[in-house]
């Protein structure tokens, strides 16, 4: 039986950026957990003596300090560099974008709208570089009462999906004069989604690896249900049955994006073994 | 029997103000079709000597040159110019707005899109203001093949519907970094439908003027019809009939974008008359 990866799985580029940048911060601290994945962060202690701080004041004894994927606000950043700590940036480049884009905009006089969640972590530092208006949205709706300037900039959060994306800018467009739209949008968990798509339609069975809680995992498992009847979701590789083998000649397999690749791994050597 | 004009309706501001430009400017010569109706133009001629030439050779000896309400190209206004010519510019200002927004976005580096017809005059003047990449699209499919900067900027004819619009800057959102929109659509169109659904509300007859042949009249006969059963569509005082106004309390007014205020005066002397 033939084991094939799906050309877009797991992992994305930020996450997997930070965590090399973790993994060469030894005895480093994060300021927040660095990714949304406790088996990830509890590794990177184990074996790199990564630390995790979730509040500024706890950062004070600190020196090396590494700054999460999803960043953190300005003034926040600006107390660490007053302390003269040793800043280790392990901001995704796809979030450092929009907040250099909201200050530049908020500079130039534009209203900034953030199509977002206020409460998420990448959102609070994004908006904190508005030197003027800013709006936190989820929907058209909520702009409703607001008094917005004749020019507005708009950004997405990353993980947004483009089509509410545009819904929102086509009632910019009816509100004002001038929209200037950012396509901030990552678009991992689509390419994900994707790559799913197109290698459960030729696998025989598929293996979708992730927390059985997580959202974009389950949703990886409902897309590769309907073009392969033999998809499993699973968390380890204490899960694999070797009755799910017999027979198959396409293996396929991916994962959500917080599963890190060594478990991915272990999965695939267990497959190797039982069949 | 009361007889009511629609709050919105007729002639658009910039048509207006370009026909009492032209009235103050006797003797003069319009470079095209000051608006798009024959008998106001015909009207200008016989009452204020204001001729119409529709080449730039033909202005060779003319002095006193009318920009029509359209606007042209940057070239031709170019050669006026240096031919030292009275200009009297009646480009309606929500054309010259364009105009610049796309002088201004291509000196920065950005392609511009024009939602609109190639054709249109309008279209031909804005377009020519563009000192870099410049496409004119009437649907997102046109621009498919097209190769796209990271940054366009995107404007619209000014007569365009939002709706169109809205769909088009969505699929630019899906194909480009940056996308700068200027909401550059006129809605005097848009509010004589708005305008004449109010008062076919009300009415207990409508009188709606215009153009047999006028797309954007028989638009406001339509709406009328639905809301008020006794709508009729004239285009002069001639076809009024007494037995309309029989019993009616409300008599609601509206006309096309191309009905001079006169022929809307005629109209109601007219009916005044024969009640």
């Amino acid at each position: 039986m033939k084991i094939e990866l799906a050309s877009s799985y797991g992992f994305c580029f930020g996450v997997k950026r930070a965590i090399k940048i973790a993994e060469n911060s030894k005895d480093g601290v994060t300021y927040g957990e660095l990714i949304h994945n406790s088996e990830e962060i509890r590794r990177l202690k184990e074996n790199f003596n990564v630390k995790t701080l979730n509040t500024i004041d706890e950062m004070k004894n600190e020196n090396k300090v590494i700054i999460r994927t999803h960043g953190i606000t300005k003034s926040d950043l600006k107390i660490l560099k007053d302390q003269n700590k040793n800043i280790i940036d392990a901001t995704c480049p796809f979030v450092t974008k929009p907040q250099s884009i909201v200050e530049n905009m908020s500079e130039k006089g534009y209203d900034v709208v953030i199509f977002g969640d206020i409460n998420h972590p990448e959102v609070k530092g994004v908006m904190s570089y508005s030197v003027g208006n800013v709006f936190v949205v989820l929907s058209a709706a909520e702009l409703e009462n607001k008094k917005l300037g004749k020019k507005v900039a708009v950004i997405s959060q990353t993980t947004k999906k483009i089509e509410d994306y545009i819904n929102l800018v086509g009632y910019l467009m009816t509100r004002v004069k001038e929209v200037r739209i950012f396509n901030t949008i990552c678009n991992a968990t689509l390419e994900n989604q994707e790559a799913v798509r197109e290698l459960s339609n030729r696998a025989d069975v598929m293996i979708i690896v992730g927390g059985k809680n997580s959202s974009n995992t389950k949703q990886l498992h409902i897309i590769s249900k309907i073009l392969c009847k033999d998809s499993y979701h699973i968390e380890n590789e204490n899960e694999l049955k070797k009755e799910w083998f017999l027979d198959k000649n396409l293996c396929g397999i991916s994962a959500g994006a917080s599963t890190p690749d060594w478990i991915i791994k272990k999965i695939i050597e267990k497959i190797k073994k039982i069949v």
